[in-house]
């Protein structure tokens, strides 16, 4: 089969050097509106082949689009009214609802298939891409019953090959539930790294006490901010929610530490501690 | 030599099995107020011997206090008042101002060095003890100027012995940096877990897509409060100058958000993004 991936970054280039090293792929054609990211791809053999989105509307069975979700609601449309009705489009976005919109009117909005791998780390661009990487990992397919049942069961088989777990959701409550288990991680991130960049201005040898929890909770502020810009634009109110539940836990947080309420903080951070439920 | 370990948890069992490994100690006797917290050390292989604070005192060349930070301050007076002065006390906390205070009015306060290796997990106790696992790592040697020549000549070899990285610092700023390199990290996790887990109890599935991004920014809030509680309130003055800072950067990126300004978002974003300088 042949499949094009248009924007070949982290995510985009995990998945295609996974299905053309799994053999689903037999051809990929990638698309990238950076030449030096489609030349990269080229090299690293994450594609076999640079293309454009009219050759790969000519050409793939399947078009995969991994580019940041803003590119990927400008381009969908388009994209969608050109195929025909024997190909299949998927998205990759970690926003699910304006990818959803941006195609609904259209004739040809059952061979779109909204999709988000839970899958990623804080690098971007090809070379970040790491074969293999999703096995075992789960995949969200949201609003399946919008979508022709021989392009849902296409991109069952694209995440089948690659072995990950598939969930069904509504992209509205998709969109909010990423907003609480991914975005405010990555804001959260954001805003910690700006807090001790600030006091480096003043205390130049700060950094020489960094640990892992620090660097663990810091790492996501490495992310691209064209990656994560779109992301919260598109799920702002979301996104606003969830900031304001954060702050209000760490001004609650702030305030018993003031009154040096010191069994009310025990008794929160236990409370906290029932995360060990959901992560290892 | 015989050496003593004060809490055999984490940190107390990872310095107990790492010195015996690599033959620093002799014996080792491990003291902890949970019976079985030293059964289980003993069992593990952590150390040779229980012993009590008494013993430890008769027997010891070095004693290591690695109990919760408030515990340390309640024992240490006491010890360095009645250890003899061929016998040196460390502790490992992640305060430093409170220790030392604790005992800089004593005869025998060149005796104590005061030190705080940079290393642990979100875990505790002595099952969580991991053998050699400081090689490498950064230690942070406090006021050496107020200690006996000889006992920070043998602490400095403990940590030699052990492959560490050494670094002089004054307790004061110690304790500030900790607050912004680890304290808030802690405090930050433990808040977006409270977050997240708040919102849980409207919306059941929520944790279905939990990715690596969130375990990473929540995994520290599964800390054990007996630890971070007494390491609160010795440092409070510090954590609160850094949540508010914390708090601060949160509503300035929610505000810009509110607005719809995201080419400032953008900018602050890649500002974050220099935390790349500080971590790989």
């Amino acid at each position: 089969m042949v499949i094009c991936v248009i924007g070949i970054g982290l995510i985009g280039g995990t998945l295609a050097s996974s299905l053309k090293d799994n053999k689903f792929a037999g051809r990929i054609i990638g698309v990238d509106s950076i030449p030096e990211h489609s030349k990269k791809a080229l090299e690293l053999g994450l594609i076999d082949e640079i293309g454009t989105i009219e050759s790969a509307i000519k050409e793939a069975k399947l078009i995969i689009v991994s580019t940041p979700v803003d590119t990927a609601v400008e381009i969908l449309p388009d994209i969608i009214d050109k195929i025909g009705r024997h190909q299949v489009v998927m998205d990759v976005g970690s926003t699910k609802e304006a990818a959803i919109n941006s195609v609904k009117a259209r004739i040809n909005r059952g061979r779109f298939v909204a999709t988000h791998p839970i899958w990623g780390t804080e690098f971007s661009g090809p070379s970040a891409s790491i074969r293999g990487a999703m096995k075992g990992k789960t995949t969200v397919i949201c609003n399946p019953e919008d979508c022709d049942n021989d392009a849902i069961v296409l991109v069952e088989q694209v995440y089948n090959s690659l072995e990950m777990k598939k969930v069904y959701m509504d992209a509205k409550d998709h969109d909010l539930h990423a907003a609480y288990i991914s975005h405010i991680s990555h804001a959260a991130s954001f805003a910690l790294a700006l807090t001790v960049l600030e006091k480096e201005k003043e205390e130049d040898k700060i950094f020489r006490l960094a640990g892992s929890g620090f660097e663990s909770t810091v790492r996501l502020a490495k992310s691209n901010p064209d990656t994560w810009i779109p992301i919260f634009k598109q799920n702002r109110s979301n996104i606003l929610d969830v900031l304001n539940e954060h702050i209000y836990q760490l001004r609650q947080m702030k305030k018993l530490l003031e009154m040096e309420e010191y069994s009310a903080l025990h008794r929160i951070m236990l409370e906290a501690n029932d995360i060990k439920r959901i992560i290892n």
